[in-house]
């Protein structure tokens, strides 16, 4: 079944993690784990501070040859009755900071304090490496699923 | 930095969830959690008895028409250090059960029995349902990454 629409804009917000899917050069999916804020109707990934795997990340390289994504949002734990999952068909963009314009300066600042505001784990790692980018993954449409009648109390399980 | 191969070697078969990535006909990519067991090298992920969204599942379409898949098994948690992801990029095959060939009645009995053994929810749900139906995904390369230095009392955190 289907989670309700009034839940999944509760969840969406207050999950740590997502797993972002993008398309490779040679049209293999690649998958990461990612943080993010969602904010204006978008989610908002940092390049952030924490240790990386190689020094140009697939998935800016991905997104930006092919702005197709996936988000998947889910919960696993022993109890089946408590599987859920929510899955985000994105556009992704990337964003650099442009550091001669006021509005892209702005949009940077806003965006890391809400993740500063959402991870308390920011106090001691940067939130945006150089150079400073983001993601912007712009919703093209939700689904959901939920192995049973699932509601606030459960997902915060997680 | 990365997990040790030895480590990589017994977190795979252990890990109850991992998130699979498949190309849909037009090219975005799909995800959706998983359950698996490890054998023979490679990951076998039943067509389950748990609900599920809509009666053709997209992962089986999409593994039909391009057998190009990813598997990710990772761990999120508060701290940070405690970060790692297990990224195997996979070939897809979508595997019937032949009731007239005692070979493939044997593989199906076979990992129908592990999955039983790795997951006791399957004492209530049904492992396989019809037509059985199991995703065999061979590995092709395997990566990794974890935030700090992972031990196995760490990875068992989760």
């Amino acid at each position: 079944m289907r989670i309700s629409p009034e839940l999944v804009t509760r969840i969406i917000p207050h999950w740590p993690v997502a797993r972002l899917a993008t398309i490779s050069d040679d049209g293999t999916p690649h998958q990461v784990p990612i943080v993010y804020v969602f904010d204006a109707g978008q989610f908002w990934s940092p390049i952030d501070g924490k240790p990386k795997r190689g020094t140009s990340l697939q998935r800016v390289t991905n997104a930006l040859a092919n702005s197709s994504g996936s988000l998947l949002i889910d919960h696993y734990e022993d109890d089946w009755d408590c599987l859920w999952w929510i899955r985000v068909n994105v556009d992704i963009e990337v964003i650099r900071l442009d550091k001669t314009d006021a509005s892209s300066s702005r949009l940077f600042e806003h965006t890391a304090q809400a993740l500063k505001d959402k991870y308390p784990q920011y106090a001691k790692i940067e939130v945006l490496q150089d150079p400073p980018t983001l993601l912007s993954l712009q919703p093209r449409d939700i689904k959901s699923w939920c192995a049973a009648d699932i509601d606030d109390q459960m997902y915060q399980h997680g």
